[in-house]
């Protein structure tokens, strides 16, 4: 417990990123209540600015930063939610954001980044392609590297999600976030951890995209081997500052497959009236999948985002 | 004025309908204002129950019915939200309701009467056949007759959509909802009358399916000929009951093309994440295209519904 940030930590995050983050709404819906057998209450922060959690983050880690540093702007690599989120950050505390880009990323997420007033740098498709021309732009003009994930200013952000949520449903039984690179779990897990502490934390990860689930089964950091997810936010890999918060603080992990993913966001479309991203339905295919879990319990489940393509969808 | 419904008959509505329905929330978008230049508030009735405001009719025409009238039931003719409407308000009272669907009505939509509970009677697929068929139905069983849009109890349920509204959202400068049938259109003006008087109605309806604005121009109400648009609610002829209303209470109609309604209905998915059916978002297409009467004015946006196939888009 010795490495875990305190709850100051967190109390700091929340009074920080709050001036700039929209407090979102917890809705419920009585189908998916009597489909599921739970009591569900659904964090929305596919309402959150630019549409998903990362906004949280981004504003803390740029408000984490010394002042010499702001003049010289923030770097990310990011072809998702992240450089949408530091790109909005930066601008909206009026400093520089360089979003390092793959060649090959949609023309809509670069649309969305330049919208927000990040600037786009493109580099080659392979991580090191990205990486070189990340620490290029870095020695280059001064700015701070923040990862999307891997970085405690980030899940501090993170954790404001879930702070909300406890202030908002007391007395959760289980709360639950997706895990794709680690940031948004962790964040759940360390919100939990000193807020609701009988909580427990359940994370679920796409079963074509599982190396959180392998990582926990043997306690090291196993790499993602080809993700291949509809659940576009959720292919990254998890780090080395969220993984071993997660070690201790998330009690498992459930796995979910594609055609789960897409049959519970229909289900969130439909019944509640909501647009979300596949990422932000992967935990309700688990709750779904896993009736003899939940039934009963009182679960706080964090959509994290709302980012889709409307023109690209899988039904 | 003389023929109005008083206020006291839209508090005791108000007062009615509470109980069984949601306090459905008001959202706004930084992204809808801007490109508008207006204030907007939306009323998500998208989150009503069976997902649009026709709950409200639904309850408030059943609860004014006499003892002896709810034991015998309800009927009514419709195959879109009102049959899922009266259907669970009935269930939700205790009550029978019969549905006289046409032949040809979408499975869809006969599964979710169904699931509500109605009683569904099939007709032939004119007007003549149903309403043929309503009647026979009606002298069998002694049910009450409620109609979906031309019913005054219906219009006062109605109209506690936007009493709410303008309790959460005072000092409107316009307030604006969808023309079909007219039923929410009239409850809204009655509701901006007695409660926010200064206050302009202004209706937003299909260039396609015209025949209220067409009635409004020539004070008679007009047939709607062949209405052929995405805004599948919004087929539906004015009648007697809510024609006068509308006529001396709402100041003007815009009429709003099919790619105008698509391309808001999108706007509302994709930048305020919410899913609403085509015929919610004809008011976001008049206000867009007519920036002049809405730039700098604070603008309530009756968002009626939310059911919509998500297998079928128009994008």
């Amino acid at each position: 417990m010795g490495n875990l940030p305190t709850r100051e930590d967190l109390t700091n995050a929340m009074e920080r990123v709050r001036p700039y983050v929209h407090r979102t709404p917890v809705m419920t819906s009585s189908a998916l209540n009597k489909m599921s057998g739970a009591r569900l209450y659904f964090k929305c922060d596919n309402f959150q600015r630019m549409g998903a959690f990362k906004m949280r983050g981004a504003i803390n880690a740029i408000l984490s930063l010394p002042t010499e540093a702001l003049e010289r702007g923030v770097a990310t690599h990011s072809s998702g939610n992240f450089a949408q989120a530091i790109s909005l950050a930066a601008r909206v505390l009026g400093i520089r954001a360089i979003v390092v880009m793959p060649e090959n990323a949609p023309r809509i997420k670069k649309k969305a980044v330049a919208g927000y007033g990040g600037e786009i740098v493109l580099s080659g498709n392979s991580p090191q392609d990205r990486e070189a021309k990340l620490e290029a732009v870095v020695a280059e003009t001064g700015a701070t590297f923040i990862h999307p994930s891997n970085d405690i200013r980030v899940i501090l952000g993170n954790s404001t999600a879930t702070q909300e949520l406890i202030e908002d449903v007391p007395d959760l039984d289980i709360v639950m976030a997706p895990v794709g690179g680690g940031g948004l779990i962790a964040g759940t897990a360390l919100a939990a951890h000193y807020f609701s502490p009988d909580t427990r934390v359940i994370g679920a990860e796409p079963a074509q995209a599982d190396d959180a689930y392998r990582s926990l089964q043997t306690g090291v950091i196993q790499p993602s081997i080809n993700p291949d997810t509809i659940a576009d936010g959720l292919r990254t890999n998890l780090g080395d500052v969220n993984f071993p918060i997660i070690r201790e603080l998330v009690e498992r992990i459930i796995l979910v497959e594609e055609q789960e993913i897409i049959d519970g966001m229909r289900l969130v479309w439909e019944r509640m009236k909501l647009v979300v991203e596949p990422s932000a339905t992967v935990t309700v295919g688990a709750i779904l999948k896993e009736p003899e879990t939940f039934d009963g319990k009182k679960v706080g489940v964090i959509l994290c985002g709302g980012n889709v393509d409307t023109s690209n969808l899988p039904f």
